[in-house]
Formats: structure tokens, C-alpha cells, sequence
């Protein structure tokens, strides 16, 4: 049998079961994530920790409508468990109960207060969205911040808050053990947004069968190891990708919009409770050693976009994406990444679309600063042969996803996408597979010896499957397999496929299915007004057949998207749109538009003008313009040393620790 | 690493890629499945057969309007390769073209002919629904078939059939080798329908979670191996129950509806190539060691529905549930199970309702015949203590859902659904957890030597996903995990937990998913006119909170259904209907009903009376009455000897592979 129970596993499935815990509280809207009570702990109940890895603790105390804080609370700690295995307990010897600031020999923030509001439900949401500004619950709070903490002994601590003369909010806490380094690299690709369903339509477009077999399969199809990874955030069950990316990289889940941060409720998008990165991890403990750990990060995405910023910057606010880009290099402990490649110029310079922070040109302070090789095409892409760390940015924006970028082309020319601010559209922008293999160069130069993180995503999954664009959702799903298959055959050829780990895995998925086919032939011999004779071309079961794509050119991908007999698609949660089965030849598909006179003081989103198809009513509220992530367990492909810690069914934030433990990064001393 | 290359894995991954062959045919309609011109071999290309394992060859000859066949044609086979992986070929050696009635020593039958027509594409088919008796294409076959062929060396057969003067119809075969048995007993759990996302959704309505993670978690989360399973079809991109549960019987993929046999396109449902099963083989194997091994059979669906039927019988129409019962225990080389528990009671009987074949009371046969015990209870399957074989029907049709037979039991009283025939309603249903360890014991007294393979199947979570009554097969599903959990304690009590293989995967999927919660006391607020604010109930990402499900008593289920905040869940392809993401608790959702007048001569399907909720409009042909299944990639979860050889991707005929493998089913003599 397969040896899989890391102690990252047993510690979900023992140390948690065997104490007690404060299940989540219900409904729609809170007053803060995580927080059922009035008194809040900052990191929460049932928090991991790495051994000797930092984070920010903050407390809160609430008080609601008329009443005032009580500014009296205190914070303490207790080793309950020698163990991260809570289990194994200290047997009937009372532990000590701890001042927190002395047991973690950090002095606290002076006591700060804020005022915010939230919604007690949906009736109130909607009574404020529509005008009423009586309909919010207004809270007042006196908190208190100690930064940088590390625990360094593994074990189980009970954290307790008191407040408000007598209660209490407790939080238990894990630290686990450290272990010995398994893999020198690891490689973290990221289909964002990816779920099951999704690779298998990109098979089924792109993989020959006879006979119902395929006789071709994807590169994730061949890894030795499967696992599922459970996306639920800290207070909702769906999540979004700045919290689900901020849990691979820091071990710790957290609320919407969120990266590498518990969301506090002040105003101040900055000032909200750390945890250490991957990377900030990785560079540490080489520094240490006396070397230089790599750090590389490629996306289709702006650089800026929650993925990639989930690698490298702390912020309760996503959208904060001028300060991301200057905390790379000028965070407290900036990570100064080797290889940034993918959108987002316009957040590099104030030119023409810049929008910079304070209007620096960050082209020039990385370059200047750090020595960064800075490169804004593919051309210059592939002709870098150097050694200095890389930055090179292709789109003002998201880059275009592999349909625009390869097939229909002309679509690039229509926007001023050029990443320096020339007012130009980008037309030289690399693929995927060029980034990464580039970025691999890059990283095996600069530390070969010390091994390296890449974080890769193919950001556009997602970002087309919101517009429900599925074939440009499913090309760049292609085009991440692709770029897999040929990593593999990179790290053989130069000698690095023994030591280093691949994941492929998603951060969220999207309620996306296939159930049948479409005879678009049939179903374009009909008008919009025939819908009940369109609907008839649509197949099932048996009548579902095969489609109409073809690799022949066995590029990876369909020679042709404009088939007569397509994929029979669709998602559960949609805003109102038509639906006609077929590519959308002239950029993506924008399935909705704001009704310009409405009642509401909302936005209210209506189909699209000019759409063909059959017509399907929103699902959703009709403030949602597009479609919405979804609940489902997302896929994790494993392949390398460590890869067995991977199978089965798992957390999100224990796909950090398992990295962790694959790279050794714990850390006692 | 994990090992997890089998010789079944490294057959599709290596073999198949090896050897040309001709892709699919594309389109919705074909004139015979797998059968790409007019020259038909069945098993088809790409065929893999267990070393020893019984089958039947059948060829076609096919000529279409007036155009006679050609009754001249002949079929030879050429070992190509001594290996079952074809890259090891004959070097050279050109290997001998055998007449294949000389090669497999079988006497062909007599040639028949017959016809049959079909429909070219949509725009026939629809013609033809719409009375149009020209619109299909008629066909004129001229067969030949040998009957029980068997080959027992492994490596790979080019078998050819030469028709039309100078046309070939060619299929590479792979015979696998045989290996060591690793496990004494198999147990296959089939949740019917059954998805990741529905497992994600089981998981969040019964299991607890503190700070957004689980403290408890399901039995399937905690196997240390998963994979996925591709279930496409023979012929179509989409699967049914029958075909698909036939691949894990047999090894070979068929079409739908099909149950261990290859449809030909003959109008005799029971004279199709026949595959031998997992059931026969076990019996074979073990009886030539001088014992008997043992076969139960376990589901909530009737004992003769595709998944239970798969296991027993052979015959291209799943609905021939009379005859199947027949099968059974007069079948040639009949299974005559150890444990058949389930429903379906209308084809054992004649009484009021019973539908038996010729009238036969099945019931007493089944005991006369065979030394069956019968019950038709609960409380009368509790108390059977016997050693005899248990054959236990407790519903006239499939036996009714968890959620009616637990919490609204009311509904049980509606329908006469005694099994006997008595008119009454059957109240006294046992839950799956109880008829699997009763058959668990049953097995155990009568086979414990020898060891057993079991299937149980949760049938109604697919039965439930169709009329999208998402609580009822969500329930039902839990009902499995925790059968699954009970199934392990009894192994372990038992001390067979080291010695048996647990399987937990799905037939197919159906595009279920869940996109948010809602508040159903603001939905209900609002009548169905107002679906503007109705939609406002639902809530995304970190306004999706989490629902009020709470499993207090720790049954595994939760405590209250009709809760305030429920999942905001749907699929993609659904007839029209209302959804008001409310638990039905009168009685399985209905969601659609046959329009009274439609101009077409087909049923038109419309949005059943008096639903409530928001409207959403078909997003498939009106004549579908119910939800489909979908594409997407089903889980297999395995715990126990042989369990690694089901990690990562894997085709569904692949499972009955390993399963041979892990029960040593393959013989050469």
C-alpha cells in the first residue's frame, strides 16, 4: 500500500478531530471572517504553523451599534501538547498559562481603534444597496498587533483572549515538526480556476480516440500521484483566488480579496496580520546556509493578479495593485523574485495607461535597483541569455490568452495593450511555454545550488471561464499541459528531474460541464425566435457522438475551433446571456451588459446586445455580470520526490505545509 | 514515489500509442457504434482482453438503400507482438496470418442477415420525430459470429476483416498478461451519478468546520489513494449507467444501454457479442481450485437496474429486466450471486403490478432452484443468521431514498410498493449500511476461504440528480459514505480489513455544482413575479457565508433539511423548470411535465405545474423530461492490497483490469 499520511495529513485528520472547536458560524454576512464572537484572535482557532516561520497575531475587540469598546482584554498562550498530534497531551500536568508578549518576547503595537460597519443579512444588503443608508450595523473596536512572532517548538497551544470582564475567545494552534529537505526544487503550476470537468473537455478536444479509448493523453493525465484539494476560505465556502493562492503560499486560509494577510477590520488595507511566503521561507533559510534560494514567478495574468502577488505581498486588498508591484522590491523583506514574467505594465510606469505608484517608472528602479534585465516582448524574451534577475512584462494588462495570441490574431491589434505605455497594441507577446522554459534558464543559473520555487499559472482558465469563453478557457488549459510536457522534457535534459517536485493544481473551479454536443449546423439553420428547434441540435447520451476537432498537426491543440459538431457546455451560475455553442472568432465573449434604466440603484445586468443563441436567464443576483467560482474539491497532479504527500483528499493550506516539508523549510532554531 | 504503473497502466499509456489507428468518426448519429465503415469488427480496435477470459467475435458486412451486402468475407488474426506492449513487435519476423475459426479452435455460426435503419444527423432525426418515415437510412447486414473464444497469450493480435472485394476492417487486440493475486476479496462501492463536487457538497452539509476547516471529515476524504476515472463511451462522448458499469465488469467499453456484450445492430437483444464478467470469472477461477467464490450484489436501485444487472448479465437492452432476473440463476454459465439485495420486486412476481417473465413466480424459483433465502424486509433481513444464499427484495422498484426513509417517511405510504405484490406500500426498506454488512456476513460464512467480490451501489444519488432533487442525492451519498464507514470497522472487527481491496468511484458524473448559498427566508419573501429580488437571495463568493446545515447527533447526516441558508447549487444541461434551492418534502422533485398540446409529433417537455422558484428554460432538447449525465472525470478512491494501482488517470475499462489484477483473474491454461 502506498505510504501517504504525511504529518501535515495526520494533522487534519487527528490533532483537529480530538479538540474541541467552535464549529463556523451560519448565514451570508458576518461582522469579520473567522470571528464568531465579539472578541477576535487573529490567527484563529485550528491555525497551522510552520516551526520557526513568522506571522502577525492581532486581537480585536468589537462592540456594536451605541455601546463602546471595553479597551480591557488581555492575550495568552499555553502549551497544551508536546505534540502537533493533540492527542498526546500533557497527561493530567497542567500547563503553564503564558502572557503572550513574554512568551513570544515580542512587544505589542500601541492599542489602536477604528470604527467599520457591516450587514447583518441579505435583507439589509439589499435595503442599502437600494438607498437606505439605516440598513448597516455600525462596530466599534480597540485591537492590539504583535508582529513578526515565530514558534519554534512544535507542539499544540491554546491561545486565549480575554474580554469584556470574564469572556473569552479561544484559539488552539499547531505548530508542526520540522523535517528533512526531499526535493531541491519545486515547480507549483497553477490552472487557475481549473477544475476536473475542465481537463476532461481539453482532453476531448485535443486527444484522438478509437473505439472510446483514448490513444493520446494529457501530461497531467501521466502523473504517478492524484490528490483533491478542498478550496472552502476561512468564512465562506467559496473563495476567491487572492485567499485560495495566499493559503498554498503561507499555509493559512483566509476571507476574499486577501494575499498573505488575515483581514482585519481596519481601514488601513496594509496594516492587517502577516504569515510568511514560500518565498520569504526560501530565501531565509538559504541566507542562512549561505546562499541564495531562487524564486520565480510566470503568469498570464498581470503580475500584479492575485496568483502571482499571493507569492510575494501582503494586503488585505487584491486590487492594491500599484503597492504590489512596489513591495517586490521594497517590502519589509521584499521578495526581489528571479524571474517576474506576464502582464500588468500599466502598473510599471505613468505613460500613456500608466498608473503607477506615485508615477514611478518601476521598469527603470528594478532594473537600477536590483539589477533586474527588464524585457517587454518575446523576441527580447528568448534572446535573453544573462544571468541577472528578469523581469519582463508583455501586456499593459492581462496578457491575451492563447486563442488571440495564436489563432485569431487580429484581435490583439485592437487595444493599446503595449506594456511600456506607447499607446501601441502588444503583438509580440511570448506563450506560456516560452516564459517558463525561460524562467527555468534563469533560475538554474542563479541557484542551481540552492535550489528554486517557480510559480507558473495559466491565469486565463479562469479568466475566460467567468465570461463563459469556454474554448478560450479550454485553450489555455491546452496550453498549461503543454507547457508541462515540455518542462518535463526540460528538467530530464538538463538533469533535474530526479530532484525537483511538480504540482499542477487549481486554486478554485467553476461549476463548468460538458453534457452533450451541439450540431451548430442544424442549430444555426434556425432563428433566436425558434429556440424549442435550436435546442433539438443538441445531443445526449448516445446522441452525444464525438465532435469535430482535430489535432493533425499534434500541436496540442484542435487544428480548427469553428467545427460544426461542438461541445453541448455550460455552467450552474451565469448571469442572464445567449448561449450559441460556438468560438467567438472576434474576441472574447462578454455575456452581459448593464440595463441603462433600471429601478435599482444597483447595477443590474441584462443579455448582451446583438448575442446569438439560446437565451438563459440569470442564476445569480443580477448585479453578477459574469459567471462565479464554485465549490467543488479542485484536482492536484503530483509528480517527483515527495509527490506521495499529495495523494488523497486535502486542505489548501496543507498543500503549503507539504511544499514546506518537500523543501525543507521548517525551521527550530 | 509512489509505484503506480501497473501493466494495465502501462498498456494504455505506451501500447496503444503505439500501434496507428484510425480515430473516431465525428457527428451525434453513426450507423453502429465503434463500427467506422461498412466492415465492423466487434471487439472493436484497441480491444484488451484478461489472458483466458471468454468472449465473442462478431463481424458485420454492411450496405446501405438498395445496395445488397456482399455475404463474401473473412476474418483472420496475426499475433503481432509477443508482448502486450506492441513496441516489443516481431523485429522483423513477418508474423503469420491465421484464418481465425483455426486460431480459436470455435466453429462460427451459420451467416445471418438482417436489416436495420438509422439517421444520419440531427436534421433526420427531427424529421423523423416529426413523421417523416423517409428521413432514416436503411441498412442490409450480412454476420458471422464465434461464440466463447478465448485467447490465452498475452501480447498483441492484428485481427482482420477483408470484405468488398479488397476493403479491411482492422482491430489491434491486447491480451494482458497474468499476475499474482494480491487481494482475497474486492469490494466496488458505485455511487451511481456520483461527483467530485457532489462529494464537495456532502462533505459541507454534514461535516463540521472551524475557521473554514473541517474537523471531521468523509470516509472517501480519509482512502490514502485517488484517482480518476475517464467514463466516455464506446461511441459517445457521454456515457449511461449501463455501458459504463459494463467497462468495470468486463474491460471493454459498449454503447448505451448495454450490459456485457458489444450491440450489434441485429433486432435480438440478447445475441451480441458477450464479454465474460468479474462475477463468472471469480466463479471459474475459484472453481477449478475446488472452491467457490463468492458474488454479492448490494443496491438501492432494483436488482436488475444497469449497475447490479452489469455484474450478472449480458444483453444490449437494459430494460429487458424480466429476463434479466432469468439470468441470473438460467443463464448460460448463470452468476447465481451469493447476496442480491435491493429492489425491483415487480420482476420476481405476477401479483398486482409484477411483470416476471411468462408469469413465473421468481421468488419461489430462486429458493427451489437454487436454495435461496428470501426476504422481502428489513426486520426479516436482520434476523437471517443463515449460511444459505440471501436474496433480499424489499421494494416492487427501486427501493425509496434515504431522505424518505428516514425523515419524511410519510411518503413512503404513497405507492403500493410491497415487493411481494401485495398492493401495500413497503414500509420496512433497510438503509444500505444494513444490507452491506448483512451481505458482508453472508459472504464471509460462505466464501471466506475462497474470498468474494462485492458491489454496492448508492443508486439514487443518479436516480435523485436527474429530477435535480439535489438534497435527496446528496443524502443518499452520505448514505454511502457512511456505509463505507461502517464497511471498514466490520472489516477490521472482522480481521479481513488487511486482505481486502476497498473501491469507491462513480459510473459517470452529472454536471451538478454549487455557486453560492441562499437565504431562503428573503427568496421566500418575494413571489415568483419578482425573480429579480428572489435572485438577490443568492449569494457569491465571500457572501455565500455558510449554509445552516448541523449534524449534531453525529449520525452523518444533517439533524434538519428544511434550513434557512441552503447551497445555491445547479447543473448544466436541465429541462425547464422552477428552482427554489429548497428541500422537497413531499415527495422526490418533479421538474418538468409533457406539454398537452405541441404541434410536434415528439413530447415537449415544459416547467412542471405549480413549481415555485426561479424559472430556468431548457438548456437541451424539449423532449428531455429530466437532467443528463455529463463528461467530466469521475474519482476512485481505493484503500487496501493493490489499492496504488489506482492513483492518477485512468480509463474506466482500466478498473476491471486491475480489479482481475488485484484478484488474480487471468490464466493462461
Amino acid at each position: 500500500m502506498v505510504k501517504v499520511f504525511s504529518f501535515a495529513l495526520v494533522t487534519i485528520a487527528t490533532a483537529i478531530a480530538a479538540v474541541s472547536a467552535a464549529p463556523d458560524p451560519v448565514g451570508q454576512f458576518k461582522r469579520l471572517g473567522a470571528c464568531p464572537d465579539l472578541g477576535c484572535v487573529f490567527p484563529p482557532d485550528r491555525s497551522e504553523f510552520l516551526a520557526g516561520s513568522f506571522f502577525d497575531v492581532r486581537v480585536e475587540v468589537h462592540a456594536e451599534n451605541d455601546v463602546k469598546p471595553n479597551t480591557k482584554y488581555s492575550l495568552t498562550i499555553q502549551k497544551i501538547s508536546k505534540s502537533h498530534n493533540a492527542r498526546d497531551n500533557t497527561h493530567g500536568n497542567k500547563p503553564k498559562v503564558v502572557d503572550f508578549s513574554k512568551f513570544s518576547k515580542v512587544k505589542p503595537s500601541a492599542q489602536e481603534s477604528w470604527d467599520f460597519s457591516y450587514f447583518k443579512d441579505a435583507a439589509a444588503y439589499w435595503k442599502a444597496q437600494d438607498g437606505d443608508k439605516t440598513a448597516s450595523t455600525p462596530v466599534h473596536v480597540a485591537s492590539t498587533a504583535w508582529r513578526k512572532v515565530a514558534i519554534k517548538e512544535p507542539g499544540t497551544y491554546k491561545v486565549t483572549l480575554k474580554y469584556n470582564n470574564g469572556k473569552k475567545a479561544e484559539a488552539t494552534w499547531v505548530v508542526n515538526p520540522v523535517s528533512k529537505r526531499k526535493a531541491k526544487n519545486v515547480i507549483l503550476f497553477i490552472g487557475d480556476g481549473m477544475s476536473t470537468a475542465m481537463i476532461t473537455a481539453a482532453r476531448l478536444i485535443s486527444k484522438p480516440h478509437t473505439s472510446g479509448k483514448y490513444t493520446k493523453h494529457m501530461h497531467m493525465d501521466q502523473f504517478p500521484v492524484l490528490g483533491h484539494v478542498m478550496t472552502q476560505s476561512l468564512d465562506s465556502l467559496i473563495t476567491d483566488s487572492a485567499n485560495s493562492a495566499s493559503a498554498y503560499n503561507t499555509g493559512h486560509k483566509s476571507s476574499s480579496g486577501a494575499l498573505g494577510v488575515y483581514p482585519d477590520s481596519s481601514p488601513n488595507p496594509f496594516d492587517d496580520p502577516k504569515q510568511e511566503l514560500i518565498a520569504e521561507l526560501l530565501r531565509r533559510r538559504s541566507k542562512k546556509a549561505g546562499g541564495r534560494g531562487g524564486v520565480g514567478i510566470v503568469t498570464t495574468a498581470e503580475v500584479q493578479d492575485a496568483t502571482p502577488a499571493a507569492v510575494y505581498s501582503h494586503t488585505r486588498i487584491r486590487d492594491e495593485k500599484a503597492t504590489i508591484v512596489d513591495q517586490m522590491i521594497h517590502g519589509s523583506n521584499p521578495v526581489v523574485a528571479d524571474v517576474i514574467l506576464g502582464g500588468g505594465g500599466k502598473f510599471f510606469h505613468s505613460k500613456t495607461g500608466g498608473k503607477s505608484l506615485n508615477g514611478t517608472d518601476y521598469y527603470a528602479s528594478y532594473a537600477k535597483e536590483r539589477g533586474y534585465k527588464v524585457v517587454n516582448d518575446k523576441t527580447s524574451l528568448l534572446n535573453y541569455k544573462g544571468k541577472d534577475p528578469l523581469l519582463g512584462i508583455f501586456h499593459s494588462s492581462n496578457m491575451d490568452v492563447w486563442l488571440d495570441r495564436n489563432v485569431y490574431k487580429n484581435n490583439l491589434a485592437k487595444t493599446a495593450s503595449d506594456p511600456t505605455g506607447t499607446g501601441k497594441p502588444a503583438l509580440d507577446q511570448p506563450n506560456l511555454d516560452q516564459m517558463v522554459l525561460k524562467g527555468l534558464e534563469v533560475l538554474d543559473k542563479r541557484s542551481r545550488k540552492e535550489g528554486w520555487f517557480l510559480m507558473a499559472e495559466a491565469a486565463s482558465v479562469d479568466k475566460m471561464m467567468h465570461p463563459l469563453d469556454y474554448d478560450r478557457a479550454l485553450a489555455d488549459l491546452l496550453e498549461l499541459d503543454n507547457t508541462i510536457g515540455k518542462t518535463k522534457e526540460w528538467l530530464k535534459k538538463h538533469g533535474l528531474d530526479k530532484d525537483t517536485l511538480i504540482l499542477v493544481t487549481a486554486d478554485h473551479a467553476h461549476s463548468f460541464d460538458v453534457y452533450g454536443s451541439v450540431d451548430t449546423q442544424y442549430f444555426n439553420s434556425f432563428s433566436e425566435s425558434e429556440e424549442l428547434e435550436k435546442k433539438n441540435s443538441i445531443g445526449t447520451y448516445e446522441s452525444s457522438g464525438w465532435p469535430s476537432y482535430v489535432d493533425a498537426d499534434g500541436d496540442g491543440f484542435p487544428d480548427k475551433w469553428d467545427v460544426r459538431y461542438t461541445l453541448a457546455a455550460g455552467t450552474a451560475g451565469f448571469p442572464t446571456h445567449r448561449e450559441d455553442f460556438q468560438v467567438s472568432i472576434n474576441g472574447s465573449n462578454v455575456p452581459a451588459m448593464i440595463k441603462s434604466s433600471s429601478h435599482h440603484h444597483y447595477k443590474e445586468y441584462v443579455v448582451q446586445e446583438g448575442a446569438k443563441g439560446i437565451l438563459k436567464a440569470s442564476t445569480m443576483s443580477v448585479s453578477e455580470s459574469v459567471g462565479v467560482h464554485s465549490l467543488q474539491d479542485v484536482p492536484i497532479f503530483a509528480s517527483g520526490p515527495g509527490s506521495n504527500l499529495f495523494a488523497g483528499v486535502q486542505d489548501n493550506t496543507e498543500i503549503f505545509h507539504k511544499i514546506a516539508e518537500v523543501l525543507g523549510l521548517g525551521d527550530r532554531e
